[in-house]
């Protein structure tokens, strides 16, 4: 591996602190969190802040027809390929103001450093990326703008997406100004990405530095159980169809599943969307989404073939009608082992403690693995605390995560073509 | 029981299914039913058509704080006592058309007769109520208009309810036109409302008329579950304080309380409000929405305490907080007995078959009760539907309710003050 360091690129961490405290502010909550989701007023807020302060700075932007944005440096010239570091604005509703954001303000500040850096040629240009849509809290499925630019959709399909109003992606891009025509770097080298880690693993280990090693597998479902609303006084209980009923045994059942395996597969049900939810009519529709993660992908097979199995005996006992389509089918996999290492040897030389993890949760990094090399950056969630208004990363956290993600991100641009 | 009957005194049948049908317009959906909300345009423009009518006959309208309507005819004197006979305009949300409606329609149509009949003094006076907010779909507690009169509730209480978006009732009533000033009669000797069934017994048994002899035992609860927002990927399992796996549980230990009677007691979660409501956050809050009902008082406070203690049992073993408040304690309890009588007295001489039934939902009659004596008229609901659009009553049916309803309406007030 190619030991240079760039002179001078050293990533202005005043700067950082300032920028990402001024970030948090669009969408802030009382509590300290941030309620931003995806291509809404607050979201479009933030980034017109940030894409500023790129401006200012010398990036070039584009914006392709997902809304994402791509905030170019051709360092080494227009056919040169390209390194992209970012992630995504939006938010959880009252999510935390670390998640995502870390990723796009250290891309930010790490790459104008690496551009004022003097002394060395360019190999690599260097690209800041902001992923549309990556929670997939207003519109699902989430990770959607990055896995356009993955290949794993197309744009008519993420435009189309719709919100829980019926107001789709497109609409809300255009109310925004993010409703792009440009198209992101053709040729991508690289992609790298700064997060928060979410879970505990790092705080528990007394380590700043995630190397993530690869992603568990994720199977997404919506159930919909489907039963008859009717008063809840007259109606006698044996001619009750009730979806709500149905519903509540699902989500047993998903918990039923991770505590067969002493929680090593993850199950849960964050969302249900009950009809009419009036609290004197029998529930007539409720769509349950489930999760299953597991690290092993026969495993989240199984237990997938027995989540539908037991959905079908709920109906049958309850009498209702349970249907369902799987909206995410996500296999366990690694990202790029040589980016993995660099990660390790950048954190080494800086005398940071490093561990491997695998990410459970889904990122943009996750989409990228299929277009180009691939690998992620962890750095420490208190007590592992995420979408949560509570979620928080220690500066000093922030600050390793920046350095490292700089120091990568400079070798990767200074390799010469063959390296 | 006295036994005159007033020449002429027939409802006019083309009148009620003309106004009945104008009627059901207003917040009709495309499946047949409706969906009209207390106090919204829908059924604002609803009353508007309902007290134009009344007005055209010679009703004078008065509307109180709680938006009450009450159209009166001072057949005796505006001394003299009130019958009054009315029911409510709002529905559930994509409700049925005939709940409600049908004893305001008959109510106007019986009314009218009465006073166009010619040949009897009269002794009493009569009235039409239209009732606020008798659902709760959208304020809550339900029967809110009929328990302030009834002195359950006072005006303010009332006019301070907020639906789900913040709007206050008072908010709402003023946006209508139904904010009034007025108050309704204050000597009221009897009230009396026609409803449909809203369960199968008369169908099953082959009868018309449902003499209602009481109510059902009702206590309804809103339980408070309360975790922690977390992602749903790299929390572990053990760490989870999951509000919805424990509103899951309740509602699954309500419907256990009811099957160890063997369906004696009624038990439904009709409604779940969950906080943020998003596929990979792990619920921070869940409010659910119980109610228990039964024919004996002691078995439902027992099956009440024995949830109250499930509850708790479930917020321990989830590691979640769980709250609770009682917003119904309505003890079962019984119409009065020589209304009753003169209820199944009129349908025999009519040649319709009568039963005796009990009240299982609540109805503005049961607020009522407090107040003067009541009775209740049933007809038959097709396939015990309701609160769903599918709600039906056949025209006989309907037609053979507005008849009883009149001949009893017209013994009342044709009653000399003594008997």
């Amino acid at each position: 591996m190619n030991q240079n360091v760039l002179p001078g690129a050293a990533p202005d961490l005043v700067a950082f602190h300032a920028l990402f405290d001024a970030v948090a502010r669009f969408g802030a909550t009382p509590a300290g969190g941030l309620h931003r989701l995806a291509a809404s007023a607050h979201e479009g807020h933030a980034r017109d802040f940030v894409c500023d302060w790129l401006r200012q700075r010398g990036f070039s932007l584009r914006v392709d027809p997902a809304g994402n944005i791509f905030a170019c440096l051709a360092l080494a010239g227009e056919d040169a390929p390209w390194v992209l570091t970012g992630s995504h604005l939006d938010s959880q509703p009252g999510g935390g103001r670390f998640d995502g954001a870390l990723g796009v303000v250290a891309a930010c500040v790490a790459a104008h450093a690496i551009a004022r850096a003097q002394g060395m040629p360019f190999h690599r240009n260097l690209g800041v990326a902001i992923w549309t849509n990556e929670e997939g809290a207003r519109f699902a499925p989430s990770m959607l703008g990055s896995g356009v630019f993955a290949g794993q959709y197309d744009f008519g399909f993420a435009r189309a997406r719709e919100d829980a109003d019926g107001v789709t992606l497109a609409q809300a891009l255009a109310l925004t100004g993010y409703d792009g025509q440009d198209r992101g770097p053709e040729h991508v080298a690289a992609y790298l990405e700064l997060h928060i880690e979410q879970g505990p693993e790092l705080e528990r280990s007394g380590v700043t530095i995630g190397v993530v090693r690869g992603n568990w597998g994720t199977n997404k479902y919506l159930f919909e159980m489907t039963g008859v609303a009717a008063h809840t006084g007259p109606t006698p209980m044996s001619q009750r169809r009730d979806a709500l009923l149905a519903a509540a045994r699902l989500v047993i059942a998903c918990r039923a599943l991770s505590d067969a395996t002493g929680g090593r597969l993850l199950t849960s049900v964050g969302r249900m969307d009950i009809h009419p939810n009036s609290s004197n009519v029998i529930a007539a529709r409720v769509t349950v989404f489930v999760e299953l993660r597991c690290t092993d992908n026969d495993e989240l097979q199984r237990a997938s073939r027995a989540l539908e199995g037991e959905a079908g005996r709920i109906g049958i006992e309850t009498g209702t009608e349970v249907a369902w389509h799987q909206v995410t089918d996500r296999p366990a996999g690694s990202f790029d082992g040589a980016l993995c290492q660099l990660i390790a040897d950048v954190a080494s030389e800086r005398g940071l403690k490093a561990m491997d993890l695998q990410t459970v949760a889904g990122h943009d990094a996750v989409s990228l693995r299929a277009r180009c090399p691939t690998a992620m950056i962890f750095v420490p969630s208190k007590d592992g605390v995420s979408h949560n208004e509570a979620e928080y990363t220690s500066a000093r956290d922030l600050e390793a995560g920046v350095e490292v993600l700089c120091g990568v991100l400079a070798r990767l641009v200074a390799l010469s073509p063959g390296s």
